[in-house]
C-alpha cells in the first residue's frame, strides 16, 4: 500500500469519489435525512468555497453569520451546538474551545498533533491548500519555528525528501500529514487520510458498518453499541478496550445462547499451528462475509515471554486482534491483579508460620481477636474458621483453652507448603529460591519457587467461575498447604478470602476488543496450558453466547493440540458451565502433518528442512494419522468436526486436496483450506459456510467420563481413549497422593491432565499416533479452588528464562509518535 | 443520615422541592432553554399523569403518539432521538434496546439493578406508584419469582423490616429501591435517591455544580469536560478514573500557570498529623467555596500496606478522594507497570550474567548479533552500547575479537548488583532471599531482597520526569551495579530500556479522579518518601497548573515533615521541574505539638494517654519550638508559610488560639484552624481564603544549595541549615562511595537525604527541636536514572510485613452489591 507522494492527488480523486458514494449511500438508506454543512463566517473577509462542496459531493450548505464584533464565546458555542461546522481561521482561544468533530478543516487536528513533534528549524511544504487556511496554517507553522515554503502538486520539490510534506484538501475536508517521508511512506498514509475523513463526517451522519472496518480501531464504545451493550454495562480502559459488566447475563438471562465453537488442532509442531489466527479469520468471516453476529473469545497473553523468546499473540496477518500491543502487555490489569492476589496468599502464609512460631496462644489470641473500644468479637470469616473446626461458640470469652489453641494455631507445616509466589517476568533465577533469611524472620528460611503469574490457580479460578459469589467461594476454597497433622489449610483459614475477592473483582469481567475488521473480541483468562486446563473464561463465553443471539456464533478456542486442550475444554470447562459445543474446528497445516509423517525434527529460529518447503504427498499422508485420530477424540465427545487447513505460501494445491480428502474420508464432516493471513475474513469464508452447515445439526455431545468414578479410572479412560495408551502406571508418590484426596474427599473432582502437547503420548520425540505404551503418572497434585487434579505426567516448567538476546532488543517506544517498535 | 423507612415521604417532598428550584435556577441561567419532557404513547390505554409533573415542576410537556400498529424498532428509535422520553411499559426487547437515560421512569434502573439480586420467593412491597407503571413492576417482580404487595405511604407494615422494600415517586421520576432494611439504613438510602433524580434530568439540561457534588462520584468523563479536558484528551479506566494525556501540555503552552502550593507537615506522631485530608479539604474551599479553579496532587498508595496495618490513605472523612476503594487497589495499573518494569531489569540481570558465565565471546556475540535472512547488524541500543565501547564500526563482521569482547560481555560482578526485584506486597519473607538455586541455573545462586513496589527507582523516574522521551533516557541510564573492573552497568546495557519504555507508556500519564465535592484530582506516582524523594509526580503538577488557569491553584502534598518532604520538594522536585512554589501550608496537630512539647510516646494501635485528651497548654506551647524551626525552614528557600492547624475534637479552644498565635509570632503569613475532616470544604474555607492571600504576595523562591557544591557540602547544608545538627561524619564506606561517584561523574547530582520522619535529627526519639548532635552518614548510593544521591542516615527498611491480624481479615466484597467492606 505504500505510495509516493506525489500520488496523493490520486488519492485525493479516490476520496472525492468515496465522499460522493458515501452520501447517496446514506441518501438512499435514510432518505428523511439531508446531511448539511454548516459554515460559520464571522469575518467576511474569508473565501469559504463552500459551492464546491455541495457541487462535488452533494451536501447540503448553510451559512451562519456572526457579526464582527461578536465575542469569542459566542463563535465557540455556536460551533458547538450546530450539528456540523466548519471552523477556521480563529484565535488560539476559539480553537481550543471548539469540539475537534465540529472541525471539518482539521485544524485542530493540525494544531494538535502536528505540532507535538519537534520541529523548531524544519522547513514544511505547503501543497493544496489556498485562500485564508493557507495563510493560517503558514502562520501557525512559522509560530511554531519552522520555514515554510508552498508549492504546487506537480512541483519536483515533493519527490524529495522533505521532513515534513502538508497535503490539505480543503474542499473534502480531508488532510494528509507528513511528518517525516519516511515515517509517511512506512505507517502513516492509508490511516490519516482515512481516519480525517471520518472524523468530518461522524458529527451527523452513523457511520457505515464498512467505513468502521477501517484499520484504525474504532472507538470501543461504539463497537459496544454495535453489538448490544448499554453505557452503563461498559467500563472503557482508554478508548480500544473495556471491560464488561456481568450484570449482562441478568439482562439476556431470557436470550437463547448462539452457536458455540471450539476451535482446537493437531498435535503441533513446536512454531504453532495457527489456531489463534483461525480463531479470529473465522469470526471475521462469519461477521463481515456472512453477516452472523459472531464473536471470539481468546486467552489473554502473558506478558513476561512477550520479551522473552515469543513475542506478541494476537494471532497474525490480516487475521488478529487489535491494537496488539494493547493486547500483549498490561490489557485491563487482570494478570496484574491475580500477581496481587496469589503474593498476598503468600505472604500471609510465611508471616502467619512466623507469627505462630513466635507467639504464646494467649498472644496470637489477643492479636487475632482484638478488643475494640473495649469489644472483642469474631469477624465473619473467623467465625467461619469456628464452624470448620466444629466450635459452636460466638462469644470470643467463651472458647476454652483447647478450642483458642485449635482457633489460633494453623500449625502449617513449612516443608507441605504448596502455594508459591508468582511473577509475570520470565525470571529463571526465581525457580528455586530461599525465602526469610533476614534476621527480622528469625532463622524461619524455607526453599520455594515463583511461578509465572499464569500459572497461578487463581488464573484457572478467573477461567472456570461463572460469577462473584462463586469466585469468592472458590477463593476461599484454595488448598495452600497442610498442617502437621495432614488436613489442608486454605485461604478462608488464613482469613484472606475476602481481601482476594476485594483484589479480582475488576478482573472478573472480560475484556471487549476488536480483530482488524472490527468485530468483536473477548479477551479473558489465560491459564497455563498444562498444570491448568489452558482454555479462556467460561463467563466470556456466556456473556458472547448471548451478545450473539441465537443465530449467532462464539468461537472460542482451547489451548495446544485438541488431545489435552479440547479434552479438558470438554472433560472440564463445559461440565463447569453447563454449556454445550455445537462443532469443533480443526487446525491442520502441512506442515505438522508433514512431521508426523515422519519429517525432520522442526525447531523455532532454525530454517525449515527442504521436506516442509517442497511438495511431498507421501509425508502428508501419512501425517494424516494424526489428524485422524485427533478428529476421532472429538468424536467420542459426540460433536462433530470442520478440518481447517491453515494454508502456508508454499503448500501446494495437490497438498491441500489430499489433506481435505483425507479428513472428509476420516469422519470430518467438512475440511476447508484458509487464507485468513494474507486475505482475512475473505480467506475464510469457505471455513465459515462449513461451520455455519455443521452447527445446524444436532449432535449429541457427552463427557468422557463421570466425576464418581475413581481418580484411577478418570486418568485410565483419557489415557486409553484419547492418548491411546495401553495402560498408566502410578509413582507411590501419586498412589499416596490419590489416598490422600480420596480421604480428604477431593476424589470427585475432574482431572486436568500435565501432558507435553507434541505428541498424543508423554514423549514428545513420537509423533503421529503412538501406540503401545504406558503412561506414567509421576505426581498428582490438586487445585481445590478451581476444581480439578492434575497429575504429571513428566516434568513441567512453570517459569519460562530469558534468551542471551530477548526479544526486548528490539522493542522500543518512539517518544514523538508514541508508537512501539518490535512487538509481533 | 440514617432516616427510617417511613419517613420516605419528607424525602420525597424534598425531591419535588429541589426538582422546582434546579428548573427554576436552569430557566433564569438559560432563558432560552425550554425544559420538556416527551412522552411517547404507543397504547392509549396507558394513563400517563403529565399533567401532575407539569403543574408541580415546571416541565414543558410534549406527547408523541404512535400508531398501536407500530414496531418495536420504531418505538426505540423514537424514544432514542427525542431530546428526552419517558418510557413505560414496554416489552422486554424494547425495554432493551432504550437508552438509560431516556427512560425517565427509572423502569430500566429498576429491571437491571434490582432484579440483579436473587429475589425468587421473597417478598416485595410496592409503594407510592400507581397506573400502568404499578402494573409493570408488579409483573416484573412477579415473572422473577417475588411475592408483591402494595400498600399506602402509612401503612404500618413499612415499620417491620421487609427484605425488599419498593418506594416509586412515579411523577417526580425519583425511585428508591431498598434491597433490604438494614443495608438500606446503612448504605444506600442517600445515594439511591439523588443517583436516580439526576439520572433523569441528565439528559437534557446541564447539570447544576451543587448537583454534581453529591456524593455519588459524577462520571468522570463529564469532570473531565468541566475542567477543559477534550475528549481525546482523556482516557477513561471504567467510569471514575481516567488518564489524562501530556498532549494538553502542548495544547496549553501559552496558558499561564496558576499558584503552586505545598502542603508540608511538622515532625509527626507515628499516626500522622493529615496532610492529605488538609489538602483534600483546601482544595474543596478554593474550588467550591471560593469559586476558584484548583486540583490536588497526590501520591498513589502502594496496595501492599492496604492489606496490613495502614488501611486506605485516601483523606478521610469529609475531605477524600472517591472512590476510595479505587484508590487503595488498582487504580490505573501504574504500580503494576513499576512491578513488571522493574522485574524485567532484574530478570535480565540474573540471566545475562548465567549467559556469560556458560557461552564464548564468539557464541554470545553470535546470538546477540544474529544472522536475519543471512544478514547480522546491531540493533539501535545494540550502536549506542557500541558508541559508549568507543568502537565506531557499524558492520558486526569488522568488530576485532577484543571488540567483540568488550561488546558481549558485560562482566557484571554478581556481588556489586545493585538492582533489587519488587513486588507490592508486604511480604517480609523476601526481605532478604538467594535465587538460582535450581539445576538450571548451574551454581549460579546468589543473595539479593525484593523491595516493596514504590521503593523501585523507575517510580522515583516517573515522579520527576517531564515526558516520554525523557523518561525513556533516564531508564536507560539507570545503573543497577558495576562490572568486575568498577564500572557502572545500566539497563542500556542491558538492552532493556525500549522494553521498559513501553511497559511505562500509560503510566506516565497522571490518573485523574475527584474529591468527596466533586473537585478534580490528580494522582500519580508515589516513590518512597525516605530511599526516594516522596513527592507525586512533576507531571501531574505540570498538567494541573495549566489546567486550573492562572488564578487557579494547584495543592500538591510532600511526605513526611517538612525537613524531609518539603526539602526534597524544593532542591529536587522543583529543580527538576522549573517550577516555583508561591506558598507552603504547614499542616500541625495540637497532639503533636504536645508530643514535642515533652509528652508521653504515641503509638499505633494503643489508645492515647491522657495528656492529648485533656487540655494541657504548657505542652503546646513548648511543642511549638518544632513548629517554628520548621517555618523557619520553609523560609530558608524564601516562601511564606501559612500554618494549618488540623483541630480534633479532644482539642479546645485555648489550645487551638495558643498555637495560631505563637505560629504567626514565629513568621507565618497566617496561622488558621481546619475543620474539613467534619464539614469538608466549608470547613477550610479560613485556610482557602489565607493560602489565596499569601499566594498572591511575591515570594524569592531559591535552593538551599547548587548542584556544583561537593557531595560532601551539599549534605553538610542539609545537615546543619535543615536538621540543625553541628556537623555531619561519614563513614569509611559512605567516604568510599563519594569518591566513586566523584569519579563516576555523578558528582553533581541533588542530595536525597534518607532519614526518619520521626525527628529533625536521625534519633527518632528526640522530638522538638534537638541539637547539638553530630548526623552520621552511614552509606551513600545513587539513583541515577532518577538522578539523586542519596545517603542513609540509619537503616531504611524497603519492605513492610505483614502483623498477626493484618487488615485483610476486615476486608470483604459483597458479590451482589460488589460494594468493598472493611477499607478505610
Amino acid at each position: 500500500m505504500v505510495k509516493c507522494a506525489i500520488c496523493v492527488h490520486l488519492i485525493y480523486s479516490d476520496i472525492v469519489q468515496k465522499c460522493r458514494e458515501e452520501l447517496k449511500a446514506i441518501r438512499e438508506t435514510n432518505p428523511d435525512l439531508k446531511p448539511t454543512l454548516a459554515i460559520i463566517q464571522v469575518c467576511l473577509c474569508c473565501y469559504i468555497p463552500a459551492d464546491f462542496v455541495s457541487t462535488q459531493i452533494g451536501l447540503n450548505v448553510m451559512q451562519i453569520c456572526l457579526p464582527r464584533q461578536c465575542t469569542e464565546d459566542e463563535v465557540s458555542d455556536t460551533a458547538n451546538s450546530e450539528k456540523s461546522i466548519r471552523v477556521s481561521f480563529l484565535s488560539r482561544s476559539v480553537r481550543n474551545a471548539i469540539k475537534p468533530q465540529k472541525d471539518v478543516d482539521g485544524i485542530y487536528f493540525f494544531c494538535n498533533t502536528l505540532l507535538d513533534a519537534p520541529l523548531i528549524g524544519k522547513m514544511a511544504v505547503l501543497v493544496g491548500v489556498e485562500g485564508p487556511l493557507k495563510a493560517t496554517i503558514q502562520c501557525l507553522l512559522q509560530n511554531n519555528g519552522m520555514m515554510v515554503q508552498t508549492c504546487q502538486w506537480s512541483s519536483k520539490h515533493l519527490q524529495k525528501q522533505f521532513l515534513c510534506v502538508v497535503c490539505y484538501f480543503q474542499q473534502q475536508r480531508a488532510m494528509l500529514l507528513c511528518f517525516r517521508r519516511d515515517i509517511w511512506l512506512n505507517h502513516k498514509r492509508h490511516t490519516l487520510i482515512f481516519f480525517l475523513f471520518f472524523l468530518s463526517f461522524r458529527s451527523w451522519i452513523r457511520i457505515d458498518i464498512e467505513i468502521s472496518r477501517a484499520q484504525t480501531p474504532k472507538p470501543i464504545s461504539q463497537l459496544a453499541q454495535e453489538i448490544g451493550l448499554l453505557p452503563e454495562e461498559l467500563e472503557a480502559y482508554g478508548n480500544t478496550k473495556a471491560k464488561v459488566h456481568l450484570s449482562l447475563l441478568n439482562r439476556f438471562q431470557h436470550q437463547p445462547n448462539g452457536k458455540y465453537v471450539l476451535v482446537a488442532g493437531i498435535t503441533p509442531t513446536p512454531l504453532g499451528e495457527g489456531k489463534s489466527t483461525v480463531t479470529t479469520g473465522l469470526v471475521q468471516a462469519l461477521s463481515a462475509h456472512l453477516k452472523l453476529n459472531s464473536f471470539a473469545c481468546l486467552r489473554q497473553p502473558s506478558q513476561g515471554p512477550t520479551f522473552g523468546v515469543k513475542g506478541g499473540a494476537a494471532g497474525g496477518g490480516y487475521a488478529q486482534v487489535i491494537p496488539m500491543e494493547e493486547f500483549n502487555l498490561h490489557l485491563t490489569g487482570d494478570i496484574h491483579a491475580i500477581t496481587a492476589a496469589n503474593n498476598l496468599v503468600a505472604a500471609a502464609i510465611d508471616a502467619r508460620i512466623l507469627h505462630e512460631a513466635t507467639q504464646s496462644d494467649k498472644a496470637l489470641y489477643r492479636r487475632l481477636v482484638p478488643s475494640v473500644n473495649g469489644v472483642r468479637c469474631f469477624s465473619p470469616i473467623q467465625m467461619a474458621r469456628l464452624q470448620r473446626l466444629g466450635i459452636n461458640e460466638s462469644d470470643p470469652s467463651d472458647l476454652t483453652p483447647e478450642e483458642v489453641r485449635a482457633f489460633v494455631r494453623l500449625d502449617l507445616d513449612p516443608e507441605k507448603v504448596t502455594w508459591q509466589r508468582v511473577v509475570d517476568t520470565n525470571d529463571r533465577f526465581l525457580r528455586k529460591i530461599t525465602v526469610g533469611q533476614a534476621n527480622t524472620e528469625k532463622g524461619h528460611a524455607r526453599q520455594t519457587q515463583f511461578d509465572i503469574a499464569v500459572a497461578s490457580e487463581i488464573m484457572a479460578i478467573l477461567a472456570l467461575t461463572d460469577g462473584l459469589a462463586d469466585m469468592r467461594a472458590r477463593l476461599g476454597r484454595m488448598v495452600v498447604g497442610s498442617n502437621r497433622n495432614g488436613q489442608p489449610i486454605t485461604a478462608d483459614d488464613l482469613g484472606v478470602t475476602g481481601a482476594l475477592a476485594v483484589l479480582m473483582k475488576d478482573a472478573i469481567k472480560p475484556t471487549l476488543m476488536q480483530t482488524l475488521e472490527g468485530t468483536p473480541v473477548f479477551v479473558h483468562a489465560g491459564p497455563f496450558a498444562n498444570i491448568a486446563h489452558g482454555n479462556s473464561s467460561v463467563l466470556a463465553d456466556k456473556l458472547a453466547l448471548k451478545l450473539v443471539g441465537e443465530e449467532g456464533f462464539v468461537v472460542t478456542e482451547a489451548g495446544f493440540g485438541a488431545d489435552i486442550g479440547m479434552e479438558k475444554f470438554f472433560n472440564i470447562k463445559c461440565r463447569t458451565s453447563g454449556l454445550k459445543p455445537d462443532v469443533v474446528v480443526l487446525v491442520a497445516t502441512v506442515r505438522a502433518l508433514k512431521m508426523h509423517g515422519g519429517g525432520p525434527n522442526v525447531t523455532a529460529g532454525v530454517p525449515l528442512p527442504k521436506e516442509y518447503i517442497n511438495e511431498n504427498l507421501q509425508l502428508v499422508a501419512d501425517g494424516c494419522s494424526n489428524l485422524k485420530k485427533q478428529i476421532q477424540i472429538a468424536h467420542l465427545f459426540g460433536v462433530p468436526v470442520v478440518v481447517a487447513l491453515n494454508v502456508f505460501k508454499t503448500d501446494t494445491q495437490a497438498e491441500i486436496e489430499l489433506v481435505c480428502r483425507i479428513a472428509e474420508a476420516s469422519g470430518a464432516s467438512a475440511a476447508v483450506q484458509c487464507h485468513h493471513w494474507s486475505r482475512g475474513g475473505r480467506g475464510s469464508v469457505e471455513l465459515a459456510q462449513a461451520v455455519k452447515k455443521v452447527a445446524s445439526q444436532k449432535n449429541n455431545f457427552q463427557f468422557l467420563y463421570n466425576l464418581q468414578d475413581s481418580i484411577v479410572e478418570k486418568i485410565r479412560t483419557i489415557a486409553q481413549k484419547v492418548y491411546g495408551a495401553d495402560d498408566i502406571e502410578l509413582s507411590p508418590e501419586a498412589q499416596a497422593k490419590i489416598d490422600y484426596y480420596n480421604q480428604q474427599g477431593f476424589g470427585a473432582l475432574p482431572i486436568c491432565m500435565a501432558k507435553t502437547h507434541l505428541s498424543l503420548s508423554h514423549m514428545p520425540e513420537k509423533k503421529g499416533v503412538p501406540t503401545g505404551f504406558i503412561l506414567p503418572i509421576r505426581d498428582i497434585r490438586a487445585s481445590i479452588g478451581a476444581g480439578f487434579i492434575y497429575p504429571l505426567v513428566g516434568t513441567m516448567s512453570t517459569m519460562p528464562g530469558l534468551p542471551t538476546r530477548p526479544c526486548f532488543y528490539d522493542i522500543d517506544l518512539d517518544p514523538v509518535t508514541e508508537e512501539i517498535k518490535g512487538l509481533f
